[in-house]
């Protein structure tokens, strides 16, 4: 469950309720709140504005996919300074990848801000990446490029991007501990919830379990990397066991 | 000719001419020169930075690609309220085409600030779109959003972005005069210049001649768009003979 559930199922909903949950996801006050409303405002709801046009995420869609790209070019471009045009090329492709983006868009719960005609168990998983980027559209228009470099900074580069992890160099601790877990025959379990402490950025916590004993706890920004995380601690824990394996 | 003609051929030139003239393209000054150099450095030269990595405007044109498309994202969805994200997708790969920004990059003469190994006679025509967006990368890292935004505004959006014009719903007077003079066997010659004046951003002059008379004078800041305004004048001033001929 999360503290945004059922919070804005309907456009009746208070503003204020709107507000509240919207801006913890964001991480500051908005100042524009209709825009914010048309992110996450499915076509199905068929909503017009007082010139006649279409209401809908999907313009805004287009315009924080173009964003999106040039915060995370400018992050690689000095983050890898060795790198060719083409390796800075194939690595945004991977952060900004459609699976990359749901991933995102769902760890934020942003279904739960969607108003649709459609149920919402119809809609494919490229719902919750096409809300993400109407998210960081939304915050382009209402407060500026330094607020979406932010919120792109904390809500994408620093829980999600691992530039090691991204080109392979890194094989990941939780696929580690899983393939030893399953070559021992061991259960294990991977419990996230979300962090209820007052960061502005919303943390995740993780418990991992092992043969039903806890192992290791982390705590991280994205899901991910809290899983990462308490996989890293348990692997170095059982470090002796698992090398003398293998 | 142009005020910037021969005056970057070789690295040995000074700052002190370099940045006269990028300043003269820029519309401002620059802070950190050396970003500059960069995005005008071809491959062949070899260059390498003191981590050994190699330096040309490569990498920034990555980053200059990404940030023009997201300034003429946000014109669009600013100016098109009405338009769909497939209508704003197709309408920015126009503005963004690569025969367009060679044309941007022709007008600048940016290839005279082009350091390469390779005669420049050599080079195909994508070089001045390349450079073009390498200098926009350039300025994203000097300067930041804003300074980039302003410089597209005055480079890109005000002398060549004419929406219903890409659109293809106005005809060009341009095409309708040459097509004119093409049908009443009328020679005709468009002389463009470099405007000598001190605006801070460059014009261009143009005299439209028809069977060796000044027809019309236009100052802008493109040729396409000077041509254009003075096309305009001579149909206007033509307009009772061209209707009567049709």
């Amino acid at each position: 469950m999360s503290f945004t559930a059922n919070i804005f199922n309907s456009h009746s909903k208070k503003d204020g309720d709107f507000l509240l949950a919207i801006t913890k996801v964001l991480g500051f006050k908005p100042k524009k709140l209709p825009i914010y409303r048309k992110a996450f405002l499915h076509r199905s709801v068929n909503q017009k504005d007082k010139q006649g046009n279409p209401m809908n995420y999907e313009r805004l869609e287009f315009l924080g996919d173009a964003m999106l790209g040039t915060i995370i070019s400018k992050h690689l471009y000095n983050e890898v300074p060795g790198g060719d045009e083409g390796y800075l090329t194939k690595m945004r492709s991977k952060i900004v990848s459609r699976k990359h983006l749901n991933e995102l868009g769902k760890d934020l719960n942003l279904i739960d801000f969607v108003e649709s005609r459609i149920p919402k168990s119809h809609f494919g998983d490229n719902i919750h990446g096409n809300v993400f980027e109407a998210l960081v559209g939304a915050i382009y228009l209402d407060r500026g490029y330094k607020y979406c470099e932010k919120f792109i900074r904390e809500r994408v580069i620093e829980p999600y991007v691992d530039i090691e992890q991204l080109e392979g160099q890194v094989m990941s601790y939780k696929s580690l501990l899983i393939e030893w877990c399953q070559k021992q025959k061991k259960e294990f379990s991977y419990n996230v919830y979300e962090d209820s402490g007052n960061d502005p950025v919303k943390h995740f916590a993780v418990k991992l379990s092992i043969d039903g004993k806890v192992m290791a706890k982390a705590r991280a920004t994205s899901k991910k990397k809290a899983e990462e995380k308490a996989s890293k601690r348990a692997f170095f824990a059982l470090q002796g066991k698992i090398k003398g394996d293998s």
